[in-house]
């Protein structure tokens, strides 16, 4: 799979096209279908105790798999989440930034399915895994 | 399944065991492993083009089954998500409120599992629907 | 959501298009996107002990969504499940035949979703529940 | 993770408690949470083409996890799988052994977790990814 977008690239179209999250997100490092993304957890990431919440983790699985997709196939597409299946194993560490690396396992003409480790920043096992899949609208 | 918190009481829950989010949910029916919840859509949930977000409609999917657990194990327990698995069919109407129908599958000893249909208020169709598994934990 | 497809047609199909596995299901009704499924348990479905096994639940739960979408699209389609969450609720009865109720949530141009609930004959709680996606070809 | 079953020790555990099925599968390798299955694939697991069937793949990923589990921690305990999603992204090669390679994400005291990457013997992409929970019964 080709590097269609930068890190740079998809910096800019997050600021772009989703202005109200993008901030939450640096792209840490894109390959031939692979991503590191980092959430930068903050106070409203957290749930009593300090862990990060469970949405705030399926978001990060979410943006992950989008980004490493929109890097393959352009900044053209308008691609919709139609399935996620996400399992929470751990309790991710007390106000720490989260660390995603996604993967894309099939990039089809209409569908594409990737995974997602999760990790507090640091942590050897993961907090969570999710698999997603994409739907991908045809060219204009 | 016997009920043993009302709506009041699960409304009181949540306020004081989640401040952060009590106000984004109303629960509007409880009954026998049955509840109904409102997202109550506010301008953080929106994604540009007035549409609900993604993660907005995992967190409604997420507290329905949470609520309706709690509403049948009671309030001692603190049992936590340990699988989602979530279908988005269609896009939810602009600026609506979601609702929520939720119920329990099963409810054992260690996991319970339920469903969930999300709606856009007024709309025949659900924009999403989760299956959810959660643990929980040996009494105290 | 228009039937396209009776029992007795359904069951012709099967009988031609999968001869191998046509005897080990029968549809017992059909309606506007609900259908309900009967699995004939045998020997070859069985595990020590005389439960169904994992994989024959997941057969059923397949079959059960691939006939509904079938009776609603007709026969002239080539539908193949993409996803498949399902989870596994209680042990079935011993040797005792599968009856499966499923339900088509979303009817796409190229996406079908639905779920099913899955019983041994006779009990009311169901031994499992499942969610599918079936990718719909285009039409030729 | 510990290795406490090896390789023969596996294959003989099968043949014993599952008589019906352990001819289906050979165990190539087992690591520390790691393994390797192959799905001897034979005429019942075809479907017209010659292509392998959805519930044989679903079985394979099943099994595989299954074992290297059991590997982890032993031939006395009773796992029962819980939950699976599976994404069927390619179609599998016409009568060829499929090859997963699964691995241990969590193995917890009541709930383990893994994912699988199933191919095609030879092929470099997989045909299907599935992640499974197993509930791990307490030891007796």
């Amino acid at each position: 799979m080709t590097v269609k977008m930068t890190v740079d690239e998809l910096h800019a179209f997050m600021a772009t096209e989703f202005p109200q999250v993008a901030g939450d997100y640096t792209v840490e490092e894109v390959g031939g279908g692979t991503i590191r993304v980092r959430m930068n957890v903050g106070e409203k990431n957290l749930r009593p105790g300090g862990t990060v919440s469970g949405p705030s983790i399926f978001s990060l699985a979410d943006v992950t798999i989008y980004l490493v997709l929109l890097a393959m196939i352009g900044p053209q597409a308008l691609a919709v989440t139609t399935n996620c299946s996400i399992d929470f194993m751990r309790k991710p560490a007390a106000a720490t930034d989260l660390i995603a690396e996604g993967r894309i396992l099939k990039l089809g003409r209409v569908l594409a399915v990737g995974d997602v480790l999760v990790y507090s920043e640091g942590a050897a096992e993961p907090v969570a895994r999710a698999s997603l899949t994409y739907s991908i609208p045809p060219a204009r």
